[in-house]
């Protein structure tokens, strides 16, 4: 990939935003690879984002952030915008439990050079998958969360806390964890925590989606990649799909069809966060 | 389509099933045209569907289904079977509202030599649907239903009731009808009344399930036909199907995707129905 | 729908092409309703559409022209654009032979109002599809083409040129016309003809694709909406989408199937072509 | 899984076929689990797959195969069936080249527990994917291809041929090893041999088939699974499943779409074929 800076902008929709970016990225010099452009009916929200070849600009990204800050201010003062230089490589902590699928998906698309990023580190509440991950050369660490024991899972939680702050990735990375993040890691880690949950929200909710979906009978099951936030399974979706079933797919058969599901909108849902596609506004995404 | 005869049967699994049934119609000489089978390992219920090729019998579907019957008592007790002969014509009734995208299709799809049945009538809440109808040949009842009217709402439920039960149709359809079926139309037209509800269910069950799926965020929208119970909307399902949306969608752009998807759902729904090719166990169906 | 121009626009790529655009609308108040940008990196070109909100801009579309065009040419001489205006009605003309189905479905999404175009005419081969489309108060010309009489076939394609110039339409729709067309009707409608092909092109080019899909033993039929070119079955590609089949289907199940498919294409490839969403680019397009 | 025994069956089609199966398995207490027929009306083939549990049966395998061979030459001389016995391990050989997502998702399927296969060995062409290999404990051979030097080639082939020989695995999986097997090799692995190629086919047979579908300008991208035949690209297809493309997508972005349904639908194939869902009969599958 090409060295490239992401612009990631949103403010009131009003005349003469998109002239203004331009404008300024043209007057620069810069060569727009990739742009996308959305406005919200309902909010009156303007979304855009823009790729900028980063050689193309005389300037270095820190420049660029000042100056592009000030056009930004200058459009609205109630302007959100980002600039990401994806010369830096991405960082990702992936938190899992005892079902290893979505964890040797990641891994296999990151060996084999489909998912280009570092994961700093697997943090595992059981040590099974701790053989796979160290055979790719990332750190595995074991945090049990003893059941019925609240203070032992808040220690345990502290620890994830501490192993994520300490690598400060850019997406933290819930690949079937199957523990509820408390209200402040839900809060710290706001915007780059990314579960996978095991139904087409907002149907099945909860614990045991398939049995769920296999009881009410229904023809498809599917997965949702959201952002976590302190409302359990509600949080902006970023990707969903669905795959059938019939009257012959008992819950494991169910169980084993939905897997395909979660590995590729995990794995959609991820790519899309890092290369800063995903703009949450509300209880809802822009994924450009 | 050659003349045929259909089969459905169910009974507590136990050796020697298949068996009893393909022998005895081995012994007539019957030549099956297709067959299907299914245990549910849940209820321990057993589920099959044969089509015998009429000719290849040397008696008439009279004098089946006294036969067969003497053999499905004989495997059980608790059988329950049902022969259909495809030399009778399929009847089918539509309730409509105002948005006719449903009636189209089906309408379409019976002229196109597609469905290959008699719509016997089809009964508007409101008189504009009324035109295509009559244009396809076919006689349509206008039948208000006065809001805030309940008794008004029940003399007129009284009036279709009366429709229906005169053409005593296989399928009565409410092709988005808009109104809740009394309880005691639903135990009448207990398993051949369909509804086509316009989510995926059990997403956003009841009213202006595009609104509440655009409030939402999600990637997808879908569409549920089912059997109609006294439990609004969660009937046994028929057939399901899903479009993709996007953050660039507004309600009226998923209200269009979402018709494709009712229509086509509908329609598998109806011909599957009227094929007999789903038997209802409890909340679930089967769909051969 | 609001009263909107629709600008499309491509030329070489090269910096501040946005920019220029972006201001000149900007300048007069415009208000950019969506926008959509690609840049191809095999051919370098630059493609734009955008939508302005027309009671926005303080002139008409004739003056919208004559500024945009200054615009244009001013960024490149290679430019290529459009400024439609969505408050001139959209007119199409269908041609059809026996099969109805795809006429069905689009006089049912012209009635139900989804689909916001005047048919001028419906051409027919033969004349059973003349009823339908007299029912919904649109002229039906019977143009029959006599078979392996090519002067016969080529006063039949006369008529057929005198209906279409007549009319003068934003489309052509061959749905399911059989009749392949004489290289000058492909000239004198290039850009605006339309075809929906019963297979996923590039597979099953030519005669009775669904025959030599089953033949194949394919696990998935589809169909192909292109722009009609002089090159049989090889026109820049509109839409495709396709359905699953399996060992049980027989051709005539996935002729039924394969019918769903080819309904929903077309109608999505020719709203978008209405829309001025679709830019052609040597073989390939840009939808946006 | 309980221990099955699982039978496949195909002859022409005449009446009491599935009597004669059905009365020789309820004589002998057997409990079908699964049961599935099909008659192919071109061909007016009989085929049948039945799954009996093998506690239900008072013999063993080898009896239970003398006595359905008199059966099945009792209902036909050209009965073609089989029985085998999921007690039986299933053995895999992996043939693999420089891609290695086929794999990495091949073994991470097994690992995760999801495909109850034994991996006996993974031959490369080249080196990198060996240490993934050896990760899951599974012996990889290197065996190099020479270009352009067909002794060298017929040599790896020979090795090749010897590695598989030794195994005699139940699948020899082709995930993406870009070499094209000679006529002695299709032969001796005939019905074993699965390949992935990355398209639809039969659209883009041959090499490169995403540079040509992106050349094309299709909407759509697929994969195919089937066995290997000295016909390249054309043996009988066992699975497909396509992905949406777009304008925007380049060579590399549909490579990487394309990979989640390569793995996906290589993944589906090698599972119904190792469960004997997969009955060739001519050029085409039937897949129960």
């Amino acid at each position: 990939m090409p060295h490239q800076y992401v612009i990631t902008f949103g403010c009131p929709d009003r005349s003469g935003i998109v002239a203004a970016i331009s404008t300024f990225l043209a007057e620069a010099g810069g060569m727009i690879a990739e742009a996308a452009y959305h406005t919200d009916p309902d909010t009156g929200w303007f979304f855009t984002r823009q790729v900028v070849t980063a050689g193309s600009l005389p300037f270095d990204v820190h420049e660029l952030r000042d100056r592009f800050g000030a056009v930004a201010r200058s459009i609205s003062p109630e302007s959100e915008w980002r600039v990401t230089d994806t010369g830096e490589r991405r960082r990702v902590v992936i938190l899992v439990s005892k079902d290893g699928h979505c964890l040797y998906d990641l891994l296999g698309r990151v060996a084999a050079g489909e998912l280009d990023v570092d994961v700093s580190a697997v943090v595992g509440n059981h040590r099974p998958l701790g053989d796979i991950t160290r055979a790719h050369g990332i750190p595995f660490h074991h945090v049990p969360f003893p059941k019925g024991d609240p203070e032992g899972k808040a220690a345990a939680f502290a620890e994830v806390a501490a192993i994520v702050g300490f690598h400060d990735p850019h997406a933290v990375v819930l690949a079937r964890f199957m523990q509820v993040l408390p209200a402040d890691l839900c809060a710290a880690w706001a915007g780059r925590a990314l579960n996978i949950h095991h139904s087409f929200l907002p149907s099945f909710v909860g614990a045991r989606p398939y049995h769920q979906a296999h009881a009410r009978g229904v023809k498809l099951v599917g997965a949702t990649c959201h952002y976590v936030t302190a409302d359990l399974d509600a949080g902006p979706i970023i990707e969903q799909d669905v795959t059938r079933v019939a009257h012959g797919d008992s819950v494991s058969d169910i169980v084993r069809k939905g897997r395909d599901i979660e590995k590729i909108t995990l794995a959609r849902g991820l790519r899309w966060h890092l290369e800063n596609r995903v703009l949450v506004h509300g209880t809802r995404t822009v994924v450009f």
